[in-house]
């Protein structure tokens, strides 16, 4: 007997990808239900080879029974629709940040902290698709030496802020004069230090989510994290220049040992032999990339690193479809 | 009278904006002659509306008086031929980093160490152009605050790395199949955490640059400096994300005053209304742009700021020039 999985917001970027994923990991669904505001409700979907009509979201379909509901359809629409479906009994996993920040809202890196799944039944939050990737790579090393300060620049891709975003860089590159309406600027040959909006204390809530989810996840309000969130035009995938300060010296080789033991991380470091991710090389793939590991030229604990990791797969789909697999180990 | 200038690397992307900026800003030059390798040597070029044919640099030449000779050709042709120069009573403005942390070779950035150059006459060096618009915007703050430790992420044009790295990413971007022969990635779509190359230590000799010229130039080797210079899809500016750690608890409002007050910098600073600098805004000026000045959220001694300049002007071109006036007017 298969699962019943609902997706609401399934005709978006990271909806689709929710539903290769889904296959592609062989997760072993019997019934997919796919929801959709009314400007697509109705369209078709295939799914494992069957095809899928688009149902419209409303209050009473998601009082319906699931084993899982995937929400990927904004802020908005995880707020008014996420509860009804958990007061129903259902078990929602997020990708909006609505219910992040909610005290009693898991908020899950599988491979870091799946252990507040236990028992657990309502909404779960998958985290910001930069704090995804940071976790991953950052969780092992502060186990072992204490992360106490983390400096963050990011290099994010054009396909986190959606398939117009994805339009806009496309159509920006082959014309000159195609406009920007989903960024503030052109994207094509520039970057722009501005993801989500900014907060009055000069951060963007972009950077603001690195800072806080970071905390909730590792369980530790001692971290300080200063992010830099950066649009650059690359289609997907997200870069991460990394300075490290912890309690206790790292040293480098253990570091990579470390991380090499990880799960869900991959490190590409010989530098001389032009061995460091990028995102073009690790599009596409589900796992956390780490080069550049080194240790600061001055303070003895702090470690400089490179993290690169897809967006759409690890930084928001494939952690979600990761999070029913872990609830379905729990069983 | 006019002067006499002399212009080792006269073809490259550097000597070219050379040209052009000893024009734009009114240098008053009576002769310009023109050096280059024999691949470029007899080509003509056009200043001030005169004809110039290029000549071949040689030894003998070099012993020939200028009041100034401004050699981009890379670090062995200034190895080579500036000390050369030099010995002849020459005043030489080389741009490569052959001679920037040569103990009594001046390191400079107008605005802020033209004092080094009094009285001096032989070689000087301009330095990195990712060093001097991080240099424009920090010596103002170091000055008041005392900077003890600066982390910085470069978002670094293709530009930087000559007339072939432009068209490597023109190319790529028409053509999906366009080879990598500049960079050791494809460029397009990608970014690369790798500029110059690997020293042992993990990091790039394009980081120690950021590091050691800092140093320098402010003259305070206690300045803690970790970076992280990566190449992105941008044909031109340089933008960075710094986090900055100082002696003295710094003040938002007061850093912005300080830095309106700032030679060579234009503070754009409102990001409610999208005003911060992207290189794409900025390309083509001379000035360093600095936007998103905001206190960390833990450590009250630390800011961050995002920093954009024109790379082949004020990082290379207008800097060797600012140069010049700088000496002229201590004469």
């Amino acid at each position: 007997m298969g699962l019943t999985i609902g997706l609401v917001g399934a005709t978006g970027a990271v909806g689709r990808k929710m539903m290769e994923i889904l296959q592609e990991r062989k997760i072993p669904v019997d019934t997919l239900r796919a929801f959709a505001s009314q400007r697509s409700a109705g369209e078709k979907l295939e799914f494992n080879g069957k095809e899928i009509t688009v149902e419209l979201l409303t209050e009473e379909v998601m009082k319906d029974t699931f084993d899982y509901l995937l929400f990927s359809a904004g802020g908005g629409v995880s707020e008014k629709y996420a509860p009804i479906a958990a007061a129903a009994g259902n078990i929602v996993v997020d990708n909006s940040s609505q219910w992040r920040m909610t005290e009693d809202i898991p908020l899950v890196v599988p491979e870091v902290n799946s252990h507040v799944l236990k028992g657990y039944r309502g909404i779960i939050a998958n985290p910001n698709c930069s704090t995804i990737q940071m976790i991953v790579a950052l969780a092992p090393l502060h186990k072992k030496y204490g992360l106490n300060r983390i400096v963050v620049s990011t290099y994010q891709a054009v396909s986190g802020s959606g398939h117009e975003a994805i339009m806009e860089l496309e159509g920006q590159i082959k014309d000159a004069a195609h406009p920007h309406t989903v960024y503030p600027k052109r994207i094509a040959a520039n970057c722009i230090p501005h993801i989500d909006v900014f907060n009055e204390n000069g951060f963007t809530k972009e950077e603001l989510k690195m800072v806080y989810e970071t905390q909730k996840i590792l369980e530790d309000d001692s971290i300080q994290v200063n992010a830099t969130t950066v649009r650059i035009p690359v289609f997907y995938g997200h870069s991460e220049s990394l300075y490290l300060e912890f309690d206790q010296e790292p040293n480098v080789q253990e570091v990579k040992a470390i991380l090499e033991e990880a799960e869900g991380v991959i490190v590409m470091d010989n530098p001389e032999v032009n061995e460091y991710p990028t995102p073009l090389e690790t599009a596409n793939t589900d796992d956390t990339y780490v080069g550049r590991i080194r240790k600061d030229l001055f303070n003895t604990k702090a470690l400089s690193m490179w993290v690169v990791a897809d967006n759409l797969r690890k930084g928001a789909a494939t952690n979600a479809v990761q999070i029913i697999e872990a609830m379905e180990a729990m069983i």
